[in-house]
């Protein structure tokens, strides 16, 4: 049989391997490690290589776009040797994610148009005030004030005859801290309210000058999701973003979704206890932040709060009872801005407290801020915004239109509701491959150590494997049938074992069952149902939906090919979805830097056309339409057909090779 | 000797006497009793009566104007019948006041032109609230907006877009409200801002309907005064004054005038103890008028706040400190709006509380309050407006200019710095007449029970008795030549025996000392320094101020008469003196009632031009000059000048009389 040479680049010397050795194989002989978590079965596309020189012969290029093709792009596990070739292997992707609190940071460029002193609410100005004298009695308050007119007036903002508001502590302070500081000072101003364009100017602090021009400023960007809590300490004075945390809402401990939560706060005092759960979430994390970064809590004068709307609730103590009885109506959508010591924050008693609006119950600020952060608000393609988690929020529209449901997927995409699922921590499985003739796994472990159970995109990987695989049908249904212990009747009918309790951390099996893959049908259906009633109301074919943009810290994790598998997503090309992680905290970040954009979010908020689907029969129907893997309708999903018709042709070449 | 027949009005028979008799002596035989507190001098004119039919020779008309003559009044003392004579006796003064709090209450008109549809800030507003349906999922805050929105648009007042605000607390009953109620409603309003007058509405509460029209909505006006807290209890749906009540302010065991309350407040926590003591007085009250009128406190929806600057930055929490250090400057003349749960003061925690602004350190709410409520902004004619207490604040001017000045006058006419002085509570002498032959002094006491000492008005009396009847000289020396008793050289100098020990109330002889002549001469000096000062300033003598209006609790029951004799008012007509009573809770009142009166406040307090007189040489000059009895240069004094002229005239003819 002839022999071919494959030169990897950076390696010493080709390999020489017998014509119809996959590429994959020649590659392993190096000290190169390919990734192959699908098993080489051509689907995860994390073999590929590009082959500079020389041919292959192409049994799948599922992964590969045309312009991929073109440029040489090939699987490495999909090319069989015909001919001496060159191949570039890319770098190695490390699978590793930071845990709980780090695992959320992410660069974060400060806008390049940021202007600070146009641009921020907040100003610190230094002044120099006039101190009394026998011939000048005025009160310390009207100095102060005149002061602050003619730095409006040296700046070039427009003259307002109205006093510069205060809180009665700042007051109290006034004149120790003018006469400490002789009469030199930084007065710290919020110079624009949402709710009162035309309002003057409240003093927020006054510090005892000179402060450097570059000394921080501190603001503070909060999402305040049903499981995670985001913060970002945010310097005002150049817009960096210089601390990035999260942590797990206090208020887990006493219901996994908002529904629960709600029902606990709607108990004897449950409401305040899950006010301080929260609180003591979001004031430990100010504290943790303060200190990476070597400020005081009471140094931050200002915050953006985002969330979904029952978060939003309990975070300022609200009643959130009618969010969850029909007609599902909040107390609030729009709030009064605060002063933190009004919330029970622990910064600067007089900071700025501004929650975002919401649209409804179950469309929150979190999404009015994922509208605003997408860019979805100012652009003119067709685009679905969507935020999936316990409940799937999705916005369609584009600049001059904007329509917006919210389906109860439940809680099975954040590992609730599912035997072993479980949230996206160390020891989460996020990812899975099963060979299609062993039927035997591949996972990546969170963390990289032994698992634990699955999370959301585990759930998903899992269940988009199984039924291409062919373990799972169209219904859902498990093949107990097929030649593998991996499938068997448990305690709960038919199940697929993931991993043996030997690999497991906790010694137990890890399975996924019929009930489980039922709560995962039915989320999904309810996702992709929410989907079809938004474009069928407005009249938009999914198909022409130019981008998906997908928010929330689970989103960025999802492999879109087995989303669309599953008959989550709808079936896009790859290129039109865009993974943009926490949206909500990001738009909370863009409105705290922006007092301009912090007004947008009110016109976004105003201007979304919520359609409920409660009681909707065209959302029941296409509900049960997508009950099936991918969907009753496979037309809506040519690419799964594709890649089934794919499967079926490649494995029995495979299987006619290895005969 | 001819007999004449005097015939008194409702009485059944007329009377006898010889030619000659006095007519007081005439009127004694019948069952009538003339009130004459002077012993029958011809001073007090508390023995006036009107002769009809028939002549009397006058000896003395000190007392009548020349219409009261015309008209036919005479006093009974100083007639002498000289032929038949028919007179009216008018019905005699009761004299009587009521204690502490009750004193102080008056009968308070509604103003004519109070419409509290168009005047009054506060509004409760009857709604019928669109409740939410499957079709109409906005928020409860949105519904309730909208009526809101829709009330203004048919109340015919101007639209506005912004949102109502609200505090959190409220926004968190909402949903149990509306429901509660059955989204029939009525909203308390703030619609007015005096910081901003364009600034959006005010929720403060939400009650359930039906609410009948009538039923009372509650504000309080409040004047917190270094001695005495005055607060009225309004009923803004018709403007009535439901209750009045005052106490001593409970800062008064720290401290009786405002420099030793500053300094104590200094001190340590002192500035928290003054601010708990003066909010413990005012709660008690408020609790004590809702009691009167069965309301609750938390149903009080506003409170004006009025008093002197060092009274308002205590109540405040604000430090005074530099009030009494040169260059007398408060923390503030303006204070922001707030709300009572910032204030600590026990009604509706969203109950909007305006302080009143004042002028400078001295010259305080307090004033600009009387300003309005006396109606010196207003008024075409030159006026002298004062308050006396243990400051002398005035201002002089007109609609067109307002100039103030503030004399540290002592708190001698308070009571303090007076051997026997005491505060004008029961047991005080308040008014005192001296027989210029025997020495031997009459006496008012408040509450008609035995003597403890003398208030403010009762040492104004005594002194100018003593110098009237040439006991004190004009230097203030008392005469230890007379042949009386109660001339003595005491423990403290020269004094003189009010009171004997055994008619006095502790048993004590009740005196006035060269010393106590010395703190009055000197407290008198100060508040005329001032009126000169103030009158030189503006170039208008004082002999040509039109009206004098004197407010003040002190000032009600000031005899003119008599502070004029010791040179502490200017000497003008008795017509041009008005008492007003406590002109600052008045102030408050009206501008509770009123918000184009409450700007009204503002605009006084900007236009009123402050002179400083603690390092003025002309005040020095001045109070020089008046320190003696009424004053240095006499020509200023005319009709006490004249006074003393009639009583030297008097005296012979009745010592020939007698002989």
């Amino acid at each position: 049989m002839a022999e071919h040479q494959v030169a990897i680049q950076g390696q010493p010397q080709p390999i020489r391997v017998p014509t119809g050795t996959l590429l994959v194989e020649a590659i392993e002989r190096s000290d190169i490690s390919l990734t192959q978590p699908c098993g080489g079965q051509g689907r995860c596309g994390r073999c590929v290589v590009k082959v500079d020189a020389g041919a292959v012969r192409m049994r799948s290029t599922l992964r590969l776009a045309p312009e991929d093709l073109e440029q040489g792009y090939a699987l490495a596990c999909q090319s069989v040797i015909e001919a001496d070739v060159h191949v570039v292997v890319p770098p190695q992707e490390k699978i590793e994610r930071l845990l709980t609190s780090d695992r959320t940071a992410i660069e974060v460029e400060v806008p390049v148009e940021y202007d600070p002193r146009r641009h921020q609410a907040i100003q610190r100005v230094a002044l120099d005030i006039q101190p009394p004298g026998p011939d000048d009695q005025r009160d310390d308050w009207t100095r102060l004030q005149n002061a602050l007119r003619s730095w409006r007036e040296e700046t070039g903002l427009p003259h307002t005859s109205h006093p510069v508001r205060v809180a009665l502590p700042l007051l109290a302070r006034l004149g120790h801290v003018l006469r400490g500081a002789n009469w030199q000072v930084a007065a710290v101003l919020d110079t624009h309210s949402w709710d009162l364009p035309e309002a003057p100017d409240r003093l927020i602090d006054l510090q005892p000058a000179p402060i450097s021009e570059n000394q921080p400023l501190w603001g503070v960007a909060l999402d305040i999701g049903t499981t995670t809590i985001t913060l970002w300490l945010v310097d005002l004075i150049n817009g960096k973003v210089r601390a990035q945390l999260a942590e797990y809402n206090g208020q887990v401990a006493r219901g996994e979704d908002v529904i629960s939560r709600i029902i606990y706060a709607s108990k004897n005092d449950g409401g305040r206890e899950m006010q301080s759960l929260v609180l003591k979430t979001i004031n430990d994390l100010i504290e943790l932040a303060c200190k990476r970064v070597g400020a005081r809590p009471e140094e931050i004068v200002k915050a953006v709060v985002s969330g979904n709307t029952t978060m939003i609730h309990l975070f300022l103590g609200i009643p959130a009872a009618t969010i969850r009885l029909s007609p599902f109506v909040p107390a609030a959508n729009h709030f009064p801005l605060l002063q933190a010591g009004e919330t029970g924050l622990n910064i600067h008693p007089a900071a700025t407290i501004d929650c975002l609006p919401g649209v409804a119950s179950y469309v929150g600020a979190d999404i009015t801020a994922g509208v605003l952060s997408s860019g979805l608000y100012q652009t003119d393609r067709v685009t679905l915004f969507m935020d999936i988690g316990t409940n799937g929020e999705m916005v369609l529209g584009c600049k001059d239109w904007l329509v917006t449901c919210a389906c109860s997927a439940g809680p099975a995409f954040e590992g609730a509701g599912v035997q072993d699922g479980m949230r996206a921590t160390k020891g989460a499985i996020e990812e899975v491959w099963i060979n299609g003739h062993t039927y035997e796994p591949t996972i990546r472990v969170i963390g990289g150590t032994k698992p634990r159970g699955l999370c959301g995109s585990g759930l998903i990987s899992l269940l988009a494997e199984l039924f291409l695989t062919g373990v799972v049908d169209k219904g859902g249904n498990i093949n107990l049938h097929l030649d593998s212990t991996r499938v068997r009747k448990g305690d709960h009918g038919p199940e697929y074992v993931l991993v043996w309790k030997e690999e497991a951390a906790h010694g137990r099996d890890i399975v996924i069952t019929r009930v489980d893959i039922d709560n995962l049908l039915r989320a999904k259906a309810a996702v992709y149902a929410g989907f079809t009633v938004l474009s069928e109301r407005v009249g938009v074919p999914l198909e022409t939906v130019e981008q998906v943009l997908v928010g929330g810290a689970f989103g960025q994790y999802i492999n879109v090919e087995k989303a669309i598998e599953i008959g989550l997503l709808p079936d896009l090309p790859w290129d039109r979805f865009h993974f943009l992680g926490n949206t909500s905290v990001q738009g909370a970040y863009r409105a705290l830097l922006d007092w301009r954009l912090r007004h947008k979010v009110e016109t976004i908020a105003d201007g979304m056309t919520y359609v409920e689907l409660s009681a909707d029969n065209a959302f029941y129907e296409a509900f049960t339409s997508a009950l099936f893997l991918p969907h009753t309708d496979l037309s809506r999903f040519p690419s799964v057909a594709s890649a089934m018709g794919a499967l079926e042709r490649v494995k029995p070449l495979k299987e006619a090779e290895e005969l």
